[in-house]
């Protein structure tokens, strides 16, 4: 029996998803509960086990050969524990010592939910064949990892590329992660609807006030609506050039639901990444948005448990 | 004859240094230059060819196995080209094919000075045995280099860890580098005493408006000239916290004449440090000063040179 598959985990606030992932970037088996995130830790545990076993059911489970876990940060890759912003009940978590409580003698990698969309955006999306690039979630939140020298960089603890909660602005807004003027304070999406709201954008009839909404106003020409999303654009592009100015990406890559606004995100974000990626090095730095989709986070972590083994396939350039 | 030495320059806007270098970091032959920077190219070139001509004249040169050079940037090690901000007759200058002209076959490697300064730091500094460090000049500009994983990451154009021109401030006063609040527009030596004037700080009898001298004022007690130095801890304690978010070091270390001002700088610094660096993974992050002093720049190109040869002796932790 060929061990050619890894069991991929993506831990979020809202959802548990699992799926074996093969070689070519297909997921034959998939399990997925939503996480029970006001609950106690153990709790949580238990929706995570749940989709292990429904894994480890398919036949196709004697096939694993590694198991990949991302999972919402902070996370530490090298004591395995995570600390989920949006699981309380999970703090300093051993969750790769429960895991191998299901899973017995497999390897299991354990990297931050920006690291694993990194690694899946390196592997089958737009930053396939880069020697650098930065690749973001911007959403709820803002997540990001790295690719450098051609490969994923996790970092010691699996959090690098942690572009949300680098500050922008010194004297800046206070974020919830204690510094100020974090680019995620800035560009997140609860910020750009609270930001238009704040400036007197006003909802439709049907009273959405998403980040989407905003957009939807922003391309009808709204412009506190429009303003709102060029503040974010401001934040995203300074902190896309440092990252630049630091580690010599080549290209920046976004997804995530506020990647969705398309030219009403991308077009101003490209326009100041000049204001701010300046020096000479820097100067060819393109900003494109991702390609995986909502899988991204299960091929990721699985590329990430690759990384480590001779399975060929998974990575880039396959 | 063991081929057991590299020859290392180190190019700035005043002086051009040369040395042969050996495993154990010291430095048997030097040679040394005024650079005629209002020159044209050729001219210092012609600076830069007669540092390695003396070089060459020693009887050692036999045993030299590799060159290395630092030079002010920025550069691009990739196509062998430097452009020092300060040496305006050479732009896209072909450093690398300019110094083989000299140096025969020998194989020639290029980065920027702040990667030099920190390979430097690396192998005999303060950053010895790190897995993740940025140094830093703190000086007439800012510069930086990184190490990662344990190793020197130069970056594909040999100019990562350029912290200088990161913006901390979205709308911040312009730099010359055409972006907006970077942290060397806050934190050079210029800037703190530029603002300290500007504050209403007035130098002593001896018209000394240096940095120094802004420091000296600090450590008697005068509150413009210690308001001048906190402002730049703070644009360095945001620096330092994003390049621990991004790309997960454990130590900063920071030479160059401004951190000559010992605490003056180093206590806002650590304190501001604890307003930026937040998150669990960066926590830990201390900042030192630099040990390897004026030859920092000759040390790290020997260093740099050394990491694509056996020799022994050269690099961390030896």
């Amino acid at each position: 029996m060929p061990a050619d598959l890894i069991a991929a985990l993506d831990i979020g606030g809202t959802k548990i998803a699992g799926a074996l992932v093969d070689g070519s970037g297909e997921l034959p088996v998939r399990a997925r509960r939503a996480t029970p995130a006001r609950e106690d830790g153990a709790t949580v545990l238990g929706a995570v086990t749940a989709v292990l076993r429904e894994l480890a059911g398919s036949p196709l489970w004697t096939r694993v050969a590694a198991v990949g876990i991302g999972s919402a940060g902070p996370v530490d890759a090298s004591a395995g524990t995570v600390s989920p912003v949006n699981i309380p009940g999970w703090r300093g978590f051993s969750l790769v010592a429960a895991v191998r409580e299901t899973t017995g003698e497999l390897p299991v990698t354990l990297v931050g939910d920006g690291v694993a969309m990194t690694a899946a955006e390196h592997w089958r999306g737009a930053a396939r064949g880069r020697t650098g690039a930065l690749c973001m979630v911007v959403s709820t939140g803002v997540g990001g990892g790295l690719v450098l020298g051609g490969e994923l960089y996790p970092g010691p603890t699996g959090n690098a590329g942690h572009i949300g909660h680098i500050s922008v602005e010194l004297e800046g807004d206070p974020c919830p992660c204690g510094g100020r003027g974090c680019v995620e304070r800035i560009a997140s999406g609860p910020n750009i609807a609270r930001r238009a709201l704040e400036n007197g954008w006003r909802p439709g009839p049907d009273g959405d006030v998403s980040a989407a909404a905003v957009a939807a106003a922003a391309r009808a020409g709204d412009p506190v609506a429009r303003a709102s999303y060029e503040r974010a654009a401001r934040a995203l592009a300074a902190g896309i050039a440092a990252t630049a100015a630091l580690a010599e990406i080549e290209v920046a890559v976004i997804g995530g639901g506020v990647a969705g606004a398309g030219e009403v995100l991308f077009a101003p974000l490209r326009r100041m990444l000049g204001d701010y990626a300046t020096l000479s090095f820097v100067r060819g730095l393109t900003v494109v948005p991702a390609r995986t989709g909502t899988d991204a986070g299960l091929l990721g972590a699985a590329a990430a448990a690759a990384r480590g083994t001779r399975l060929s396939g998974f990575g880039t350039g396959s």
